[in-house]
């Protein structure tokens, strides 16, 4: 069970919505609709998407790396860096 | 025509990537999948989505913009006031 | 004369404060303060940086960008490509 | 003692290297130096002060929050909680 498994629900449906906010933006590319009301929905898209991507951090670190520092050692440690590396590439994407 | 009509089916393909990108995470949100995993594919959607948007956002300024600053006056002014705030909400999203 | 000369020292006030809070979070270092008040500051200190960013962008756009695209011809799509690659690495940083 | 103390020499080093990056700022804009060269100068500033927040939250994570964690209880819930809200004020500033 990963640490996120008793939200799963909820995940799914965030993301669920996210995919509709995608196929909105390909209708609205069909539909020559104009550039900056699409961005605005791209940047509504990006917020969704960071959005879920915090949640699901937030629940890794109160459960995984949690577990794993409880019970320290090298697994601990490994926890921590994995963890600091996604967040790393979440700043930065 | 809005000034990314050339290029329409390049931005289609691109939509649907991400559009697939993000239904693949709704699969591994399903299967349990480790959380860092989901967190790495996040990051590439992510990425995918605002690579999408300043495309949109060169071919918006090369086309619209260029067009009302060639003509000038407050449609011109409008226009760059309109395309800052667009990129202010990408940068902020 | 560049496109932001008329708010010059708007901006010098703004780039003033901005190294004020980098010499604030040296002092918080060097004091041992606790590493999320020093991340709250930074983030203040981040989010006021991209402000100044955006506003000389908006500024570049409606004087250097705007006369570039009055004009036409390769000097206003150089002007239009290079404006998309400082947004493209604003984004990205 | 903070979590980071044992690397503060580094995180002095890296912040006056960024406040000289900002010190640099006001002379570009003080010569009106050319928008696109000032605004590439923000990025590389903003980029350091992002790494700098991503080195001290790692090490926060590594101490303050896996000592937390190790204990458990109420006192680690606060401490994931309160590092998830300082990571979401990075992702969006």
């Amino acid at each position: 069970m990963a640490g996120y498994t008793a939200d799963r629900q909820e995940h799914l449906r965030r993301l669920r919505r996210i995919e509709g906010q995608i196929r909105g933006l390909q209708r609205m590319v069909e539909e020559d609709k104009y550039c900056i009301d699409i961005l605005t929905q791209v940047s509504a898209a990006d917020h969704a998407l960071r959005s879920f991507a915090l949640s699901l951090l937030e629940q890794h670190m109160a459960h995984c790396v949690a577990d794993a520092a409880a019970k320290g050692g090298a697994e601990a440690d490994a926890k921590i860096k994995e963890a600091s590396d996604a967040i790393a590439r979440l700043v930065r994407s």
